[in-house]
């Protein structure tokens, strides 16, 4: 069981906790009626995604003794045109940077990642279409 | 079409930004190679459940002239067992202080909420069964 807090603190401002003990900031923007003081609700679903997999993605490319440099996932959604503007479609770009990774060790981590570990892309598939691509930049 | 870049910082560290401009750190724990110096992605989830959530209830309950005091979001996530552990069910318990609130006006600003304004709620709903109830303290 995972539990977070949310408590109103003004505005449109809200200030959340949840196990790991650190606090996030949402606040709507001006256009509707907050002070931009924080992350868009919405947002934190893609970075959720973002961090989720991407975190499955290192570790897994360690275990394969890989000498990853940075990763960096792209992440973009699409919301329904009408309320409640809910996400229809992700898509995340990997852009794994490191000294002779292999495409093929890459390939399988982000598909493992997609496919069996990453908690977060599973909640959401049941909602948005997902899509993923990857990128290897030799540095 | 919204946007986030999350980017690998070291350990298991990421650094998630969205369009809005702010930052929020994420981490796994020490049971799975991280050092806890920020939220888990699947935290992110229940937070913009409970943020996204009490901002239409804020909204709605100002419209209805209620003298709202504090608003807090309890939110509660059942996770599968197996991998990929994604939420199955979320349990949200709005608790709402003020004076003299009307219990007709909060039910209905958590309905409006919960059916027809959360674009968070809306996203999580293919996936896990989402609960909520209420409850108003007189200050």
């Amino acid at each position: 069981m995972a539990k977070a807090t949310v408590t109103f603190t003004g505005g449109m401002q809200f200030v959340a906790t949840a196990d790991s003990g650190h606090a996030v900031v949402m606040d709507a923007g001006p256009d509707a009626g907050g002070s931009n003081s924080g992350s868009r609700p919405m947002e934190l679903l893609l970075m959720g995604i973002g961090g989720c997999s991407g975190m499955d993605i290192i570790s897994i490319l360690r275990k394969k003794k890989q000498q990853v440099t940075g990763l960096e996932a792209q992440v973009n959604g699409i919301m329904a045109d009408s309320y409640p503007h809910k996400y229809t479609e992700i898509t995340i770009e990997y852009v794994v940077r490191g000294k002779g990774v292999s495409e093929e060790a890459v390939k399988r981590a982000v598909q493992l990642s997609m496919d069996k570990y990453c908690s977060v892309k599973a909640t959401l598939d049941g909602s948005a279409r997902i899509n993923f691509a990857y990128r290897i930049i030799e540095e």
